[in-house]
């Protein structure tokens, strides 16, 4: 910075060339996040089909990224995804650390677009502003774990740390609707099946190696590395990070069991009686040998898991999240950590997003229930019956969620169906109302018949279903930054989610990581962001107006399609919860109460944003979308 | 017959073409097995790349095939493969029952070659003699299972006597060395890599159907169904044909068990304590749910099982057939048929080899004890842990064989080195003494070292390490013709196993089931041979020698490849049995013993027959190869 440099890679042509983003553009996007979503909604054309070849897949860092080493962290460690959505329709994005995000950076290049198809499969590789491409037709069909270990192999980087690996495994070739992007072995960028879009690009893998200094660009050196100090100690001192260091994101289970918001049983109840079975502290106690940071990161939530049973052998792998021990655990009624470890070490390798997953797995572990009761129509059930020959999904069945792992990612008889995500997979074998989900993106861990403003952080997130654009766990849960009640309807709630949705958009594209927001204010990141960039007039407000302006553009990009009610799947929003503390209540009551306020305040009207709003936020070129 | 349609087609130019086989071929040569040899070695040149498009696929019925219904059975319901093999690089070939056979002569063929590649994955119909290539790109990556599904969909034609489908799985699209062809979702062509073959033929699948009456080219035809009835109730009334029919092949384990000649955790013993718990009589008291024939089959050895545990889950599926039991369950030390049944039903989905794919698992799982024990060069053992990063393959452990199965079906990780066969495997991790092998093929269920003819059986089959090809154990064990020491050093044996050799070539030419040489001779076959084919005068004499010729040509394709030596790999020649009736003895003595009065019997010198046995036997054109 202050100019970005992106890299264009014409995947037909063989072709990569440089583009400058001038100050003006990050000045109103920054990087990341908000930079990839103004791209697409430019450069992606209406109706473009996610898995050809008009798709483009932005891989972006943003200017504080890579800045700052662990020794006075700033949890800027992080890249952000971006692309048409193959699972969703609307726009698909993800985020995730490791250490793929500053090497990129030092690689020579702040982001890299992926354009066009390539004729046989590839691997790129990026090494201080050289790219090469190299044929990855011995590598199709590997999983990740082996992809990134002979990639290191063949360009002679063999050194853990020495430059990173993004790698999708066959579930990404295979195009499977939530296949991840994987770097580091482990850390995922998981949701909304970016996965699928480089595998339609037949980009197996891109690695990235560099010896550029990243700090030598910034204007005001000392101004930044002052700045940086005092979030770093704000950041180190807080009891929320400390508790992420001991725990992980696993500490989790056991508080939003207690709420009854562990979705279990495929979202058929509340809580889960072996909850302590599979949390962080049992997790801590039994099965972790190490704690993992992402490139500057002082935190260190990542979770390094050995399990040395002979059933569920893995040896050393990264995690389970708290987010893949619900999806593939108390939603699964899986309640021994042995199998959720074992199962997230294979669906890393195989590259899936463990969410999507395991909400497509309990789809079908209640779709097969209903088929024996004889609830099913009877050609539904005859097909599901005749697909499932070798495998029975009954709950708590954790070998057949590892052979269904398996034949989901290679597309294998009833995994191709599974592929097509939980709600295709749901309409396929008619049971529409039995997953959970916003936007047909499968939701997280937390149900919002119990922690009510997530229902309105799931239905407007424009992604679809997700607990990363408002994480309103912080005020209805943890009391960050008040203590709400979780069941009270409380207009308060609407304005603390617009305003984390508008906050966290920046976070995500300055890029620092969203635990960061315990901790941490946007008037926080303002001196940084001034030094960085030279902004030496850069104001609080100015930050979350990139952040609505951000917010708004995405919205766009699903008004383009057509795509933009802002509701929950009837799972949810219908069916009340038959147990816990917020047993009888359902997620529409919230729902209703809520939306009108939030519209008002985007200034929105039925999910679409007006002209004014638009012209508000300088977005006048896409006015011609709403009109 | 009497002239024998061989349909040629030419996947590079999407074109097929028929040509007729002329009567002096075929009494030289039968069909099957014995024509696809000689067809083999004039037109696959010598080296040729097994994967290559310089191999052919021959895919062959005899003059026998599907001639009589199960009625009045004659077992003459089977198919025979022949190609290079790219496992053993001699010349490959298998024979399976189910039904292929039979619709693939009423399809309007008596056999099918496959010449050069096809661009993309294709499969072909073939209906009433009308050839059809069809798109297959969305069966690749698929199992066999759905890929037999969704071609009789496709085709119209879902009604499971409706034709017949042969397909590959992953594992034979993927090249792994030992991928087999399935019919009928369970009759395996398994041994020598024929799946790879035609994977790298990029053929998915073959369907035929149709209407043609074999029966009516029959020249006599009333001679014809007297010598039938004649031949069928000698087999019907067999006690041996009972036997097979109550326990299927598994009637064996315990038998073989009995003489200590049950290889167990990969040959290092020759008893396995649980061989009750895997015995057939244990598989018909828990499993079994129905017995199941090949077309115009009344023996019906196939067993139908059904496990439904959670766990081991598989509905109706074929087999195991003994030699699975072997593989997969007392050379691996698993002692419960639920697994067996469930690891049987995937690599039949999958499509390879349980006898290739339990030995090159035993081999892992011998070097892996190595490794932990510290008894392996350490940059092999840190190789193959790294390998191993997510399955610890410990002796017993079913859920790690699972996954090894997908791993190897599909190359990934270790599954990449599994895929290459025992032998490939264990030099590659610096254990070659590990595998028990002939000619690099995988030996079945029966250890030499406590039935010795098997030794001279095993090291003189062409095709590799094999019980098919000369049937020790029946006079060894089961006293047919006549009961014979298993552990005594006996030259009439010699003869006997040469004598098997070649009656069994006729057998897999005219073509009938083996199983019918235990209760019917070479006299038996002239008959219907005569009546079918209209040679007057055709004796018992001249079917042995086509048996022979066939044996010699065999060879001749072995010795013009530079493959030719009789012998068995160290793990059964050189080291002792330490259990059972065996105890303490190796194969060394035996085979060393028969070797020199086998070449006698055969014309042969050091393994290579004569200028003057070739000439005798007719088979003058090849005499170049000795020369």
């Amino acid at each position: 910075m202050p100019e970005f440099r992106l890299l264009r890679i014409d995947l037909w042509r063989q072709k990569a060339r440089e583009e400058r983003i001038p100050d003006k553009v990050l000045r109103r996007f920054l990087g990341g996040r908000g930079l990839g979503a103004y791209l697409a909604l430019r450069e992606i054309p209406p109706h473009a089909d996610p898995l050809g070849p008009e798709n483009r897949l932005y891989i972006l860092t943003g200017p504080l990224t890579g800045t700052v080493d662990a020794s006075q962290g700033i949890e800027a460690g992080r890249y952000h995804v971006v692309a048409k959505s193959p699972l969703t329709g609307v726009l698909g994005e993800s985020n995730a650390g490791g250490r793929f995000g500053p090497w990129l950076r030092f690689s020579g290049y702040d982001g890299i677009v992926l354009e066009n198809v390539s004729e046989e499969p590839v691997y790129i590789s990026i090494i201080d502003g050289e790219v090469r491409f190299h044929d990855a037709r011995h590598l199709w069909g590997r999983g990740v774990f082996y992809t990134e270990d002979r990639v290191r192999e063949e360009l002679g980087r063999t050194g853990p740390d020495e430059g990173a690996v993004l790698a999708i495994g066959p579930a990404g070739e295979r195009l499977v609707k939530f296949a991840s992007l994987i770097n580091n072995k482990g850390r995922a960028a998981g949701r909304t099946g970016m996965g699928a879009v480089m595998g339609s690009k037949r980009v197996k893998a891109i690695y990235v190696y560099g010896t550029r200094d990243v700090g030598k660009e910034i204007v005001d050196r000392q101004g930044f590395m002052e700045a940086a100090r005092k979030l770093h100690e704000k950041i180190a001192s807080n009891p929320v990070s400390k508790s992420l260091n001991a725990y992980g994101t696993a500490v989790l289970v056991n508080i939003i069991n207690e709420h009854g918001a562990l979705p279990t049983r495929n979202w058929n109840r509340g809580t889960f009686d072996k909850a302590a079975e599979i949390s962080g502290e049992t997790m801590a106690e039994k099965y972790l040998v190490d704690r993992r940071g992402c490139w500057g990161c002082t935190i260190r939530c990542g979770r390094i898991t050995k399990v040395d049973d002979p059933v569920f052998y893995t040896s050393v792998g990264k995690g389970p999240e708290y987010e893949t021990i619900f999806a593939v655990g108390s939603n699964l009624e899986i309640g021994d950590l042995r199998p959720i470890i074992k199962i997230n070490h294979v669906l890393n390798d195989l590259g899936m997003d463990t969410i999507s997953f395991g909400n497509t797995v309990g789809t079908l572990m209640e779709i097969y229930e209903k088929a024996v009761n004889g609830e099913l129509p009877k050609e539904k059930a005859e097909k599901l019956m005749k697909l499932l020959h070798d495998v029975k999904p009954l709950w708590g069945n954790a070998h057949a969620v590892i052979q269904l792992a398996y034949k989901t990612a290679y597309r294998d008889g009833i995994g191709d169906y599974l592929a097509e995500g939980a709600v295709s997979f749901a309409e396929e074998f008619g049971c529409p109302e039995c997953p959970a989900h916003a936007r047909r993106l499968e939701l997280p861990a937390y149900d919002p018949r119990a922690i009510n403003s997530m229902a309105l952080a799931y239905a407007t997130s424009n992604r679809g279903g997700c607990h990363l654009r408002a994480y309103a766990v912080s005020f209805d849960v943890l009391g960050v930054p008040v203590k709400k009640d979780p069941l009270a309807i409380d207009m308060e709630k609407v304005r603390l989610v617009k305003f984390q949705q508008d906050f966290f958009a920046t976070i995500d594209s300055m890029i620092v990581c969203k635990f960061n927001t315990f901790s941490t204010e946007p008037a926080d990141y303002v001196p940084l962001l001034s030094a960085a960039m030279g902004w030496d007039d850069f104001t609080e407000e100015e930050l979350l107006t990139i952040g609505e302006r951000i917010y708004n553009v995405e919205r766009l990009f699903g008004v383009r399609e057509g795509i933009y009610k802002d509701t929950l799947s009837p799972k949810v929003l219908e069916k009340p919860l038959p147990d816990g503390p917020a047993k009888g209540r359902t997620a529409k009551e919230a729902l209703e109460a809520y939306l009108p306020e939030y519209y008002r305040l985007r200034g929105w009207v039925d999910g679409k944003p007006t002209r004014e709003t638009l012209h508000r936020l300088g977005l006048d070129e896409f006015a011609y979308i709403v009109s």
